[in-house]
């Protein structure tokens, strides 16, 4: 179970890849994604919906595609062009094709002015609008006195949403439910490491000999979520045992918990165990700074044990749901970071049993060549940390809860039960 | 449930009514208290229970009056004069008519030499004695050498010890008790500003549709409420849930916070949840602090969910049991603080309510008109709060819970909840 | 229930009469040392086990003697002498008499670089070895060029393991544990002053008429408890309610408490009390600090409600298991600062009671006399903490839990509860 030092790399070139495709919460784009992702994990089932089903309290929207879309000036000169950056228009604009005025179009321009070299991410999914995004400082050129020619090629009709799904079976029909979004556009920390992140731990868990089993879900975000929960409920909620919404996982500059609604569940408990070992200052974020489809996995009612460990969160950077957030804001080595967080967690979910000394009082360890020469501080350590271990297997701690109270990493405490538990020191007995 | 902006002048106006009556634990000037109150809340019952009545382990005492008291010198001049303070008196003294020598006087006189401009406030119930207080400055010209003629015209004798109280019907007979005492001669802060912001406070909840009953108390400190206690002690533990003892509400200096003997009572929650929000740098006391009526409320055996809201608390500001609490400490600004405190713990009781979701998964507020536009702070505001209020609604934390866990005043948050449960999105279960 | 001021200079005493006795777990020694405490205890009973007894995951060791150990130069001088002092000799060490190179010896001799003075005790209980300890300073004196006679006169035979053990029967049959051990050769701190502390608080005990019964033991460290609790476990588990392992206690640098496994056992609260009001600054260190027979009595499955007293804890101080761990070390002061936090555990498992208040309400403590005048602060005081006793008296907590709200040692609280008790006010409930 060691872990595969260049996935970053694998990672950030799968991003590479996926970035110039213009996908929105449905259309061709995000079906491309999914085949695309499929080549590397031939199991995922991609699958649809059809526009106008009922889930909860939504409908599954239109189908939008969009071939091409400018602004032209007078001269018939691109001012804004679609191909340069997809996220020159608003998500599920409508088609239109006009010549107009200034002040007309300025109506349907979306700029940041405090951050003026940016693209800004704009979508009206369920309220029918069209529009361009610019950078602020090109939209401070555009003339007063002339005409526009606008053109957004699109088009809203009845359809599917696609998403992907496949099911790990382990030896427990207890789940863990991992999940990401591929709704995006051109962004890179802000989507595309979620779902990319998400492939490769789905092929290390193929290799694997699992004890749960690993629900992988790639949705469009809260839509998807939302009908993927309306048409599983009862399974989800007998089978998952804990899980993560994967988001967030390619920057290089911190790690960020986001619990689930009250922190209290297998999965919190999870993640602060592998931030604090992997990232001491990790951020910590409050259940009241959420944002992705925790909000749906983690309402009232539905009640799933999820919570999120990400690199740098959502709405944290300056570059979030812009044109920055481009592929230079990612890197291998903030892709291993996130991929190495979720398999440190993983390891966690798979290996947290409970034990129990075999003997009562302390076991003499020296007749079992356990007791190493005292020479050496790694000597000291390792002793202490079996006999920290025994000490605290009394049949009610699991392994996770020993990490906390030891104060060392879980994997280090495992691997220490499973030399004593050879040694028939422990025993397994839950 | 608009706040009347004038209600601290109507208050202050009723203190300056009250402030010169000679009150005590029984007497004419108490029951003159209860009947100018009477005048402003006419439902108002003046009762009286007689002298040696048993009560627990205590017996109302004999009823005291006064008519005047003096000290003279030898030309017949008033050195000390009831007329001018009837805080010069001690409490109960019993009646005294005789020429002495300084020796003798200085014996019987009270100061405070710390503080030698302000008359102590004395008192002694249950030991027969007498005794006049003055200002330390004063007595320091007494002469040794001189004899002095000493008066206390009052008398002590079987009567009537009485207290006023009302119950204001709401749709529960489960009730807030509201206490307050009428006990103290010539003070403002401790006590006049307790029973007349508890008058206005009974103005305001007869002109209200309640849910709860009230039930409301002016009593003579400790032996008042002892005996109102061993009098209604099944229907008091019975029926009240929350309620405050009212003191020390009119000064203009901080909040207080006294909690019941454990901390623990939803009273507790409201007290704090109200003064967090008024005035965040609240001082919180500890119950070993305490020093009013609650020391019987929360006695054990009685343990009822009582705690105080106060403005400068009794024993933590100089002028306290002093001529100096005179009507200058306290103001029209002051007493409406304390008003708006108790008022704003009424909404609290009155409309704390468990709701639960009645979509799973978030609901879509677009199609509903609850997503305003995201250009301002305050929409961002509105919409969070909405988001924030629909997931913790999941039918096991009232809104006074999530005002804490969203820490946003409970008003804002209630009225939210009534703007979901209109849209029915948000349904009450308790 | 007066402390013997004195009795810190009797500790000392007995300590200097132990401190030459070469002790072990086994052995003439150990023995020898066990009947002098019984010359001061004589209800103390010698037992023995024999060499082979299995006990768990343990046997009992072969017994250790030693008659005489030295090393010599070519001229016949004793450069380590066993007469000097019983640390140069490795416990336990089987015999040998040889001539051998000085690369010989040296791969049997111990010292301590960083401190080159002092001769550090080294122990090979469960592997046969022989080895010498001394100072690092003389160590660089040894010539390479020269051979050494080395003569370790010692003998390890089947014998016997010897323990002191006694019940001191209380009115309930109820125990309390004081463990402390007999094992260490020559050193002060730790060890002697945990036995003879412990002896000096059995003469105490004796002395008293005692509600819980007391269990004392004097164990050979680790195997010595262990196989205590292999022999007694059931009514270990059954009866032990509280109790300490006895060891570092001469000193006069601090106070230190080790708790139990999970901290949360009567004898924690108890500890904690004492040694708050004791030494506020006091050491509290964790479970993972743990070092002597806790960690068979709080091992899973024994789990006995067992935490440490100490002054200075082993391992915390640079003479610890060294030669100048001797009687300079330790003082009168010291040890009766030990004896003295024993002695106070011990006064509130006697006396830690439930009251109830005997009137609702608050009683009238002026018609008792039980209202001293208030103009002195000691007067104050004592109303408060009677006052604040009566309220907290509600039946539910003991006198200790009242300690802790009120701040104020145990002993002023039990002292305050006669009182009260007396004057009809708290009944005992628990």
């Amino acid at each position: 179970m060691k872990i595969d030092s260049t996935v970053g790399d694998k990672i950030y070139e799968l991003c590479e890849i996926l970035f110039p495709i213009c996908r929105s919460i449905t259309g061709k784009g995000t079906k491309k994604t999914l085949e695309i992702i499929k080549t590397y994990i031939p199991d995922l089932n991609i699958k649809n919906v059809q526009s106008g089903t009922k889930c909860y309290d939504w409908k599954i929207p239109l189908e939008w595609n969009i071939n091409d879309a400018y602004v032209k000036d007078e001269s018939g000169k691109r001012l804004i062009d679609f191909n340069k950056s997809n996220l020159h228009v608003v998500g599920y604009s409508s088609p239109i094709n006009a010549v107009i005025s200034y002040s007309d179009l300025i109506n349907h321009i979306y700029t940041l002015p405090d951050y003026p070299d940016a693209i800004p991410y704009v979508t009206s999914y369920y309220k029918e609008h069209w529009g361009f995004c610019m950078e602020h400082r090109q939209m401070l050129k555009l003339k007063k006195d002339i005409k526009y020619e606008v053109c957004i090629d699109s088009s809203l009709k009845k359809g599917l949403m696609n998403y992907g799904e496949m099911l790990i079976k382990g030896k427990s029909s207890k789940e863990i439910l991992l999940s990401s979004y591929i709704c995006h556009p051109s962004m890179a920390n802000n989507e595309l490491s979620g779902p990319t992140v998400l492939t490769f731990i789905v092929q290390w868990l193929k290799s694997l000999d699992l004890n749960y089993s690993y629900r992988v879900v790639f949705l469009p975000e809260t839509i998807g979520s939302i009908y993927y929960i309306s048409k599983h409920l009862k399974t989800l909620k007998k089978n998952v045992v804990g899980g993560f919404v994967l988001t967030c996982m390619g920057d290089n500059r911190t790690f960020s918990y986001l619990p689930s609604r009250y922190g209290n569940t297998l999965s919190d408990r999870v993640a602060k165990n592998v931030l604090k070992h992997l990232y001491p200052n990790y951020e910590s974020y409050s259940f009241l700074d959420r944002g992705s489809d925790e909000r749906q996995y983690c309402s009232p009612g539905v009640d799933l044990p999820i919570c999120s460990i990400m690199r740098t969160k959502y709405h944290e950077y300056p570059e979030y749901h812009t044109s920055k957030d481009d592929l230079s804001l990612i890197s291998s080595k903030g892709l291993f970071g996130g991929y190495q967080a979720i398999y440190k967690a993983i390891q966690i979910f798979e290996n947290n049993r409970i034990y129990n000394s075999r003997f009562l009082c302390e076991p003499q360890l020296g007749k079992r060549n356990l007791y190493p020469n005292l020479g050496t501080i790694n000597a000291f350590k390792t002793i202490k940390k079996r006999m920290d271990l025994l000490t605290y297997s009394d049949g009610k701690n699991d392994l996770l809860e020993i990490s906390e109270i030891l104060n060392i990493p879980f994997i280090e405490i495992y691997e220490e039960a499973l030399i004593l538990q050879e040694n028939g020191l422990l025993e397994v007995v839950g």
